[in-house]
This record gives structure tokens, C-alpha cells and sequence, in this order.
């Protein structure tokens, strides 16, 4: 076999077959193929696409090119969710007490994030003390005695993927969907999980910008889980805006405790409950998701759910007292208001220029080795559809940094203030499954 | 600007500005940009293409990555020839002299062949002493003084082109139209030439397989040498079998002194024919094609022609004695006759298969440090709609080696002999060009 013939071959839009796709996958990792080669391959792969079986197939590729966690110690139908990433997106934080109070299993691994702001790993060390790197008997452990444990991904989990990434990220070659679909789905079988809910996001500050584009993912993405006997089902939802009121690291780990506390509001908690019903149902401890969603929209009214919050910060080390009072949480200096300029109501608020701003004020990374301010952050006075008067607060943006011009040009512009009462968005959209 | 950006910009089809193409063309060449950077550009275009602008300022990025030849030594207008390759393509050779003998300057500058046989270079060089190299006074002088002269080309003649191409060979991004007119017409005008007459084949012994494509290829060259005021014309001829009935090095050094003298085979004779027509029209000596066409012919009726020829080898240091007693070429050791197996007409010689067979004698060169053998090659015998019998020789194969086993069955499996007629295809399809 020749990498040529098989870059030839896609490129001419034929059908690669298994050992094909295993011969470019290990023979990159291996060093036999040379980056100009798999970046050429990459790029034919962006513009004929792959069909189910070809996707299927990189998937497994992907997969057996590192190590494969062992879940088998847990007893029970391990269930994970995953988001294709948004603003403000706090649902892990609130999904995992949510549903371990159901006693499904929650062995969730996460990645950090590189963007906006953290991944959930980072918002949940803006906690004192918390313990983001499990051993793998502790993290079976925690599992089986209080259904619910988090940890940071193994390094050799689908190193193709980490390197395949790399590449992408520097050819343009980031936005295929086939590639996409294998990338995540790929983490997600390697890390041990019997059955997935995708969280599919869509919109202004979603990598998917178009409802049809995620839909052609969330398609892709569960045709994987089918072919690799994974129950998948994706649920698209809104990214037109930040979820809830609050995009950082410690002050979206307050705004979930409020969502915990069934004080929540309503995007972010609707957005929550679907995600939760569907890995109940996936989970097998409810048969369907109505009952779910009204059973855990119960549970969400009691205490259950941020008790078991408190427990997990507990039993990963960290100071449960937090809860009761989030103002123990790390706080930044400043808190500046962002006014309006002019009256009327919010149209539109670009949830990624929201998320740049975020990061000026230093609530993300901007490459791989910077460091995250747990404390900085912004906080939305005003949703869309709420109305505006002129030098009302917009937004605050929580800051250490002295200089902020850039942070608050950003979130001005992220506003969009019209005479007009917009329409209600949708906050989900479609599911997606072939159950 | 970034690199990425410029991908991303082609990968989504908008046009890329010349600040923009120069900036990847120099930043490859200097090594700012990767090899896998350059061969993901280089897929986009594969898809995308490229519109008149660009390739022109591809073209133009090209040129300037190397030296340029300086003609203006020459008096008249400079017109050059290129063939896109062909088998047993000997026009070359029988141009050269032909024009000179209209007085128009000829300053040839030919590369060596990669492939089923040499370059026009590698088959002089089968002639006992004659240089194909000449210094840049000597081969000035030479145009000046006789009106010909031939010379391999400057080492550092757009080297982007070679970097590039060197890249497109392993990632399956050669057959790019705006790559392969960019490339041809780069080195056409840094080699100094006014004006160019194109010869584009198609067919199974060319790149073009179909006459849309070679079309296709020949309007880009046309539009590039307008842009970059060079009066262009493309003649599109036919490569369904070899030219001719020589393929190889010192035999087809013998065929294009046949044709010189007027006995050469009619496919041969009309391409060369009409080429050097479009030539003495561009150069200025005759006003149109029919004019032009007809005094060339008698030309070759002459010994005018062959005499030219002679002057060539002769000033160039090769004996010129071979002229007259062509059996003072290198001469091969066995001549193997491949027979009919069946009785009928030819329909078809596949002069790609036939050209492999000349390289596995020894012809051309498999790799770039291989050596040629100049006596090798083949004689074709019988050619597309000649009647055959049973046991009859259809070529003769000449060859140094023992062993030619996989050259006999190339060779016979090159023909199709069928009962029926086949339809007489022409020679030159189709002229394209704006002047």
C-alpha cells in the first residue's frame, strides 16, 4: 500500500476501506507518513467527506492508537454526555450530581480547555483544594460508592487524534465534519463509556453556525455510536447566546450551584434537564424521557441534587463550604459595568465575542501554557429580549487586570440594541437518534 | 498575513490576491511555510482551481523565485516551443532547424526526460560528441550567427516550480490544471522567449486523456501568455499512439532526419508542420498559417531542412556525418521482433504501455540518477489501421539488456488487433488562442 494511492483515492472521491484508513493513521503516528502527506490527505478528506462506514472506521483508527480505559470495574451502564463546546456552557457541573442522584454512574473524564474559557476540569480547580487527577482505582472506586467521579483525561487516550489535531489546526483543515465526528466520538469510546448524549451545539458562539451543519454532525457523530454499538443520542441546542448569566471559571461554578439549587435560569436549566433525561433514559433507570425530565426537574426543587454537588467537592478534596457560600470562591479585583449606549431591547449577544472578551480578562487560554484567572469572568445583566435603558449595565466584567480597553470594547460590541422585541429563540432544537 | 488564512481563503473558493500567492510562493521557498502547509494549499487548488488572475500571478510568483535568461542579445522575436510530452515525440528536433531556415531566431533551452525517454537534450546526446551545454555567450551567438541553438536549462530556473513539483509528486496534486499551466509557462518565460507556441497532446500517451481537459490546460497557458504579454498559441494533437514509429533516443535522432528530408510519416510531419507554421506566424516572418504551412513543406521537399540540421550538430560539436549514415548511431545489440497472435487491423496502440516498454530497455529513466541507453527503444512496425496477419512482426524491440521479458508482454499488450477497421483519427484536433 501507498499513502499516494490513498490520498489519490479519496481524492478522486472513492471509498477507503478499513485497512486503507489504518494504513494512514498508523503510519503517521509511526512516522512513516510525513505531515505533507497527511495534511494533503486531510485537506481531499475536507472536500469529499467520508461516508458511515469510512467514519466508523477512523474512529477505531483513532481509537487503537492509544490506551483504552477499563470502566468494566463499574458496575452498572456508564453514561457520558459530551458538548461540542459553547459559551458560558456549564452543563457537566450540573449534569453529574444530577443524574448519580438517579444512581447512574457518572465516570466522567474531561479535557481542559483551550478557548474562551476552561474546560470543566478548570472551572471545578477554581474550587480549594479539588483534585482533578484521580487514580484509576480511586476514580472506579468513587464511581461505585457514590456514582459519580471526575478526572482529567489520560495522556495516551487517542494520541492520533492529538496529533492528527495538531496538524488540522495549522492546514485549515478543522471544519469536516467526518473528521469532527471521529475526533469526538473517538475520546469518548476510548474513555470507557457504554452510552453518550451529545450535546450539539449551534449557533453565533458554537463551532457549528448553521442548524443544518450541526445537524450533519449530531447525524455523523450517532452513526459512529451505532456502528461501534455505542447507544448515541444528540440533542442540539442554542449557542446564539452565553448559557445563563455567567461565562468564567468560579463564577460559573456559582451559577451552576444556583441551577442545583433549582434557582437556575431557564436556558441553561432546560438545556440541563434534556441532557440529564436523555442519559437517564440511556442509563436504563427511567424508560422515558418525560418521566425524566419530570423527575429530575424534582429533584432539582429539593436539596438532592446540590447535596450531592457538596459530596463530590467533598470526596475530590475540596472545601464543600463553597456551596453555602460561593463568595468564598475566588473574586477579581475589579468588576466593571459595561453601560448601554442606547435604549431598547437586546437583539442579538454574539456569545463569541462575549467568550474573547472572557478571555482578555484571563478566564481562558490563549495558547496551551497560559494560565487561567480563576476569578475573571463576565456576568450578563441582559439576556436577549430584555429590555435596555440607555446607561443601564449591560454585563460586568470581572477582572485582576489593570487594562481592560479591549475586554470592554468587545462586550459592548457582543450587544445588539434594537427598538424591536425579538423573537423567543429556541433553547433545543432537535434530537437526533436512531433509537 | 498567515498562511492558514490563505488556505482557508482557497479551501472556501474566493480569489487569492497576488500579495497573497507571492507571500506563500516565497515563504515555501524560503522555509517560512512547511511542506505540509504548502501541500494543503496545494490540495485546495487541486479543488478550488484558480481563475485567469491567479494563475497569472502564480505564474509570475514562479518566475521571480529564480533567474531569468536575458535574450535581448538576440535580434527578432523569440519564439519558443513546448510539447506537455508525448510518446516517440520527436518535433523538437525537426523544428529547431526548420525555423532557423525561415531566419526567425531559435534559442531552445530543453530539460532532461523523466520518464518513458529522454528529452529532446538526452536524444542530441546520442549524437557522438555534441554539447547540450552551452555557455550564455556562446548559445547568444550561436542564435545570432545561424539562427539556432540548443542548451540545457539554468539550474536555477524557477526553482519554486521545482520545490513545488517535488511536493505535488508525493501528495497526488499534480494533474491540477492552474499547477501544470503555471508550471510550463513559468519556465517558458524565464527562459527569455517573446512568444510560444504550445503543443498539447492527448490521449493515451499523454497527461490530457481527454480532449476537454487538454483544452482546458491549453486555454489557461493561453490566458497566462496574455496576461504576461506573450503572444501564445496551443495546438492541440493527437497522442492515441506514438508519433511516428521510432520511440526511443539515437532512433528517434534518425526518424526526425527522415522527416527533415521530407520521407518522415504523415502524423509526424503535420504536427511538425503545423507547430512550425504557428512559429513562423508568431515570429513575424510570414503573415498567415496557409502561407506559412505550404512554404515550409517545400522546405522539407529540400534539402534546406536537412542541410539546417547538419549546421546544428556540426557547430554544436557533434559529427555530422551521422546525417548522412544514421547507422553511425548508437546501435543496439539485439533486435527482438514481437509477432501478431491473431490476424486483423490495429485499433489501437496504447502509447503509454509502449513507452514503459521502451524505458524497461532501457530508454528513459526510471528514476532521476538513471542512465540512459541511447540505442534502445522501439520500432513500430505496424500503427493504428494497418492490416496485420498472424505471426506478422508488429514492432521490433532494441535492446543491450538479456533479459526483456516484461518490455515483450508491454509491448504485445499494447495493440489491439480486431477484425474491423478502425475509424482514421486525426492529427491536430483543435488550435486555441486570442491573437
Amino acid at each position: 500500500m501507498l499513502a499516494i494511492e490513498i490520498i489519490e483515492k479519496k481524492k478522486n472521491g472513492l471509498q477507503l476501506n478499513k485497512e486503507e484508513i489504518d494504513f494512514m493513521i498508523e503510519g503517521y503516528i509511526k512516522g512513516s507518513i510525513p505531515d505533507y502527506q497527511m495534511s494533503a490527505f486531510l485537506m481531499a478528506i475536507y472536500f469529499r467527506g467520508m461516508d458511515k462506514d469510512e467514519t466508523s472506521n477512523l474512529t477505531m483508527s483513532f481509537i487503537n492508537s492509544g490506551d483504552r480505559v477499563d470502566l468494566s470495574g463499574i458496575k452498572g451502564i456508564k453514561v457520558d454526555k459530551h458538548s461540542t463546546g459553547g459559551v458560558g456552557d456549564k452543563i457537566s457541573l450540573i449534569v453529574i450530581p444530577l443524574i448519580a442522584c438517579l444512581g447512574i454512574p457518572v465516570a466522567k473524564m474531561s479535557g481542559r480547555g483551550l478557548g474562551h474559557t476552561g474546560g470543566t476540569i478548570d472551572k471545578l480547580e477554581s474550587i480549594e483544594g479539588f483534585r482533578v487527577e484521580l487514580g484509576e482505582d480511586e476514580f472506579i472506586e468513587n464511581v461505585n460508592k457514590y456514582k459519580m467521579a471526575i478526572t482529567g483525561q489520560s495522556a495516551n487516550l487517542v494520541p492520533a487524534d492529538k496529533k492528527i489535531y495538531s496538524l488540522r489546526d495549522v492546514t485549515a483543515t478543522v471544519n469536516s465534519i467526518p473528521l469532527i465526528a471521529s475526533s469526538i466520538m473517538s475520546k469518548k469510546i476510548a474513555s470507557g463509556s457504554d452510552a453518550i448524549v451529545l450535546d450539539v451545539k449551534v449557533g453565533t458562539g458554537a463551532f457549528m453556525k448553521t442548524l443544518d451543519e450541526a445537524k450533519e454532525l449530531a447525524r455523523t457523530m450517532v452513526d459512529i455510536g451505532d456502528s461501534l454499538n455505542r447507544k448515541t443520542i444528540a440533542v442540539i441546542t442554542n449557542m446564539n447566546q452565553p448559557l445563563g448569566r455567567e461565562v468564567g471559571n468560579a463564577n460559573e461554578i456559582m451559577e451552576a450551584i444556583k441551577v442545583l439549587r433549582g434557582e437556575g435560569e431557564e436556558d441553561e436549566t432546560i438545556v440541563a434537564l434534556t441532557i440529564s433525561s436523555y442519559m437517564a433514559v440511556l442509563g436504563g433507570a427511567i424508560k422515558d424521557f418525560a418521566t425524566a425530565y419530570s423527575e429530575l426537574s424534582n429533584i432539582l426543587r429539593s436539596a438532592l441534587a446540590v447535596d450531592k454537588f457538596k459530596e463530590l467537592v467533598l470526596i475530590q478534596g475540596g472545601n464543600p463550604d463553597i456551596i453555602d457560600n460561593p463568595a468564598m470562591l475566588p473574586q477579581a479585583k475589579y468588576g466593571i459595568e459595561v453601560k448601554a449606549k442606547e435604549s431598547g431591547y437586546v437583539n442579538k449577544i454574539d456569545a463569541e465575542t462575549i467568550g474573547i472578551a472572557a478571555m482578555l480578562l484571563g478566564a481562558g487560554r490563549r495558547t496551551k501554557d497560559a494560565i487561567i484567572d480563576y476569578a475573571a469572568g463576565i456576568t450578563l445583566n441582559k439576556k436577549i429580549g430584555d429590555k435596555v435603558l440607555k446607561g443601564e449595565t449591560l454585563c460586568v466584567l470581572h477582572t485582576n487586570k489593570e487594562e481592560n480597553k479591549e475586554a470592554i470594547d468587545r462586550a459592548l460590541e457582543a450587544y445588539l440594541i434594537k427598538e424591536d422585541i425579538p423573537e423567543k429563540e429556541e433553547y433545543v432544537y432537535e434530537i437526533i437518534s436512531s433509537l
